[in-house]
């Protein structure tokens, strides 16, 4: 077991900077972590959002460090998976919210993965208009990429995340411990968005995932490895929000593979592929777009796929799947405005740049050439 | 009819400043307002949400508007009233904003007083986490308070405004000559919290309504009076907003006359007397407190219950309320930390200083004397 630790900030101003902490078996101190913060002064109730597999796992440790550090705490075990992320679950928050009696520096804790994070943070943002939130990420994708960064929300019947707020968690706590008991295909799944930091944004990161054998399971990775994977992702996300907190240009590279990636997962309707798998495929794709404009090189188009390949993810579609839908579903893409699709493109290793200039042909072209 | 118009600005930092225009007969130029704020340039949706009694009236004003200026605007119509500010008539304005393809950059407009303005603004907050809201408010109390401000949200069965967010429009487009129409009792309630920017903020203000014989009926008043009543409002609001966005202690001071004026409407079951008509109570009580504090003079003191009084807001409670319920109301009022009641008490006309010093025989002293 590895003793390392650290910080990464989140640099927003004022009193919305707050701290992504990993340490491994931290999950023990974040009890005092709270007081450390603040937290606990005015109000002690704590709600606690969670599913019933994670819960039954971590449950009780955060019960426990809370009890010692004084917080009155109760957990709201909401049924697990991206169906439940929905108005139904936000209503339930809510009248745990009230139950409880919680007040405006009262806090709520999301225990578990993006769905939990999501929705609880949400609840958050609007229960008394904001109440304090602390993301605990117990899986890789919400480490990563879901808890950092303030988006929060829950579907709609008829699309996902329609409905949510900006809204900065006080406290993002990481034990990486808790990835053993993560399932292997989310594991997998959340390794494209890790990929997906390399290719954007920190070329180092790549080039460590490049010296691995393998990648497609946790156990393969060091204790370290792991520890450097999670900061620098944290680090990415955190200074790409920290310039650009809602949607703009920036923000818009964490969309890399995503733009194609969401065509394919809503074409074969979310059954073939989950998202990670989907977002594998979308930077396959926009990286061979990238290398057909003359504006990355074939050399780290092979790079990208070779990390896509080692982590088993899929690397190639149905050889039946509808191609045109996949050009319609982009063009109505809740991003397009005025009727122009936006693709994040890869320049080099660790850099991309935007592009309204790919036309269908391209797409379509390179759609077909990874056709099983 | 006076050709008068004037604009305050709600001085937040960045793309966040917005505009409060009050000009009669402006309602038919909304449309050409929006294109000059840069409103429709990407997209030329716009959600009118508003009520029945309201839309009856400005509604076909509003489409046209619209129309000329090159929107393509639809428009929902929700019952009337507080007991509809609720996740249900939220729900039905995500409906229409899904079925109309409301994206990132169309609007909704606000068209109705607090309650239309309160939900519509809290769906703009929220829908694909936030889209351009632009507030038309249509009775006094959301032209002087409601509208302006940021503060959006609906109803929990179990308590009012428990779930909401601060989300601010980017325009207040005030039209004086809607309040023709506003019922009577609904005028006079909302010259309660006139009355009260008078006392928290603006002597000037109270003076000129000091001046007038009768304040009791919109056609007392001067189009000049009713001019600057609105102008010095807003400009109240603003700046305290601007200077404090989320309740602070600055922005507390808008809850003058809030704190036992909502112990009174819950314990009369919100039947006996309005929003404002509690306030105007509440505003009596604190300002007795305040005297018997030493914090004020009785003189003040009673030329705040004769504004009240020339209003004909109610300036007596039923011999026989619950005081203990009030009491006990007050110690679990939402804005209380750590158990302590929070009043806003005058110091002078145009001035309140916070104190959690009054004590529970202070409170029932003065309610006491003015029961009926
Ligand atoms: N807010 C954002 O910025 C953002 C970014 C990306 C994705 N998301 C959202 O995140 C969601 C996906 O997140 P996710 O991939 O974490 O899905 P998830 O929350 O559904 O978790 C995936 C599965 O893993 C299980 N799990 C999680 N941690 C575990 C652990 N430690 N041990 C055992 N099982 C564990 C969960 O019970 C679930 O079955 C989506 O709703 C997506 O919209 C949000
Ligand atoms: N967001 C804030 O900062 C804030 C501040 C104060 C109050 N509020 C909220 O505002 C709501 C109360 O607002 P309200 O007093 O405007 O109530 P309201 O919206 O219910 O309007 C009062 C009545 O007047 C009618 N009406 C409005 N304008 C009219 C017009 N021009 N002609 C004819 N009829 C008209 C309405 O149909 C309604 O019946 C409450 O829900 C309260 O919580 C919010
Ligand atoms: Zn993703
Ligand atoms: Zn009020």
């Amino acid at each position: 077991m590895s003793a390392t630790s650290a910080t990464v900030t989140v640099a927003l101003e004022g009193d919305r900077r707050y701290d992504i902490a990993i340490a491994a078996h931290s999950l023990q101190n974040l009890g005092a972590k709270l007081t450390e913060i603040g937290l606990g002064k005015k109000s002690k109730k704590v709600l606690i959002v969670s599913n019933p597999v994670i819960y039954k796992h971590y449950g009780e440790t955060v019960a426990t460090t809370l009890k010692n550090a004084g917080f009155d705490a109760i957990s709201l075990i909401l049924p697990a998976g991206e169906r439940f992320k929905t108005a139904n679950s936000l209503q339930k928050i809510y009248d745990a919210a009230l139950n409880h009696r919680l007040e405006r520096s009262s806090v709520i804790i999301a225990l578990g993965g993006g769905v939990i994070g999501d929705m609880s943070g949400y609840a958050a943002a609007t229960w008394l208009r904001g109440i304090n939130l602390i993301q605990v990420p117990t899986s890789l994708l919400a480490m990563v990429d879901s808890a950092i960064g303030g988006k929060t929300g829950i579907n709609h019947p008829q699309g996902k995340n329609l409905i949510g707020a900006f809204y900065q968690p006080s406290l993002v706590w990481v034990d990486p411990q808790v990835l053993q008991t993560l399932p292997t295909r989310e594991f997998r799944s959340a390794m494209a968005e890790v990929i997906k930091y390399g290719i954007i944004w920190d070329r180092e990161l790549f080039d460590l995932l490049a010296q691995c054998d393998r990648l497609d399971q946790l156990r393969y990775l060091s204790d370290d490895l792991l520890h450097t994977i999670l900061y620098r992702c944290a680090k990415a996300k955190a200074e790409v929000v920290a310039k650009d907190e809602k949607e703009g240009d920036l923000r818009a590279i964490l969309n890399y593979g995503h733009t194609v990636g969401h065509a394919i997962e809503s074409v074969t309707n979310y059954r073939l592929f989950n998202h990670g798998e989907a977002v594998g495929l979308g930077m396959i794709i926009a990286g061979a777009i990238a290398v057909d404009m003359g504006l990355w090189s074939a050399a780290e188009q092979a790079q990208q796929v070779a990390l896509i390949t080692k982590t088993r993810l899929p690397q190639t579609l149905p050889a039946d799947i509808d191609q045109a839908a996949i050009i319609d579903c982009l063009a109505t893409d809740k991003k397009v405005e005025a009727g122009k699709v936006r693709f994040i493109l890869p320049t080099a290793i660790g850099q991309v740049t935007l592009s309204d200039r790919v036309t269908t042909e391209l797409i379509n072209q390179n759609l077909r050439k990874i056709l099983a």
